[in-house]
């Protein structure tokens, strides 16, 4: 969470300390997540499957207790200005953190459906990378916030075009080799969620940076995401 | 919004009326962009999609006031119990709604792909039928929310079931398709997404529902929510 200079009103400072608790658990258990399923795209494995299933229940119940606490505090201490937006980024991170979370046990299940699938290689390796990049982006606008630096959160704002880039590419290899290879079809179609999942995490990362802008600007980033935004199949 | 007995602080009786507003507003924005969007799947039309694209915007914009609202409620008024629920329950469902948007406008995107692609019509169809289905589910859920009619909420939270049998069902067939037309892939891909998405906007409706347990009764409905949670193509 974004540090704020120490208030006078200490309790304040311990209500921000606690959610800032919640949140760094909520943020490694989802970053946990990504590896994991990435992991898993490489090696399904069903036990592996199964926990990070227990995990993103897990994430469901933090993000559930970050929204008492944050309302909480906003009863008690009736934050303004930075505070009360502090407060708030709170609820969006860990409303974010939890989507995050659903992602990589969709990409964790469909990992089951892969193994010997005769999807190709490569675009499993391709898909994994995204998966892994995503967490990266992830992980380095959550930085941002704990730190409140706001050209970190930028430059994780500006790069999410790469993801987007990977997915179009990813998508025109897997459908040229749906077209050649028709009984591989149902397995390039998990590989094709599984690629769109990980667009969505690295969206996601943005919206984390968005609000690390929100809190330590009160505004957003100027002009539109920079985003490879087509209506293509990949769209 | 959750009908309460009256306050003898009228005032806030006046803020929970605005917030209802603008998730009247909000509901009634996303409910239409889904009947566009179905409509759009059949009769695919640039102008259609650009005006789909611009409500989404305002959607966006009235999920800000009403945490923005909600956020000052709470530190105003300091609700307690059903009261302070009734307002949480306005936040979600705003940031539901939002994200209803954001797949009603990926739907109509990928309309302006499937006009004379080749796609089989029956699929279309079917598609159409999802999005139209997953929009009375929303609208049956949002009614329950404004009326805090708890045995329609629950009828919502165990019919999703129907949308996860037509998915399942529109997916085999078009992955039959794709492999018996190679031609069509790019299209059915196209069209596996847009199923896929309907099936999302019916879990948001679930939410909305269950967000009506939450304020009605402070507890989720019991047991796990029926789902036809496979790892098939379709999960």
């Amino acid at each position: 969470m974004t540090k704020l200079p120490s208030h006078t009103d200490s309790s304040f400072d311990a209500d921000l300390d606690a959610l800032n608790a919640l949140l760094a658990e909520m943020g490694t258990l989802a970053l946990g997540m990504l590896a994991d399923s990435a992991l898993l795209l490489q090696a399904p494995d069903m036990a592996g499957i199964d926990a990070l299933i227990a995990t993103d229940r897990r994430l469901d119940t933090l993000r559930d207790s970050v929204e008492d606490h944050a309302v909480r505090v906003i009863a008690r201490r009736q934050p303004v200005a930075n505070d009360l937006r502090t407060v708030v980024a709170a609820m969006r991170i860990a409303t974010t953190l939890e989507r995050v979370g659903d992602l990589a046990k969709n990409v964790a299940k469909r990992s089951a459906q892969l193994d010997g699938s005769g999807a190709p290689r490569e675009a499993l390796q391709a898909a994994r990378r995204m998966v892994l990049r995503a967490r990266d982006d992830l992980q380095l606008a959550l930085r941002a916030h704990e730190t409140g630096d706001i050209g970190l959160a930028e430059k994780v704002w500006r790069s999410d075009t790469d993801l987007d880039g990977m997915l179009n590419s990813l998508f025109r290899e897997l459908l040229t080799h749906m077209a050649e290879n028709p009984r591989a079809i149902t397995a390039c179609t998990h590989l094709l969620f599984c690629a769109k999942n990980a667009e969505r995490i690295g969206d996601h990362a943005t919206a984390v940076a968005e609000t690390v802008s929100y809190v330590v600007t009160g505004t957003a980033f100027t002009g539109d995401r920079p985003k490879l935004d087509t209506v293509a199949p990949e769209g």
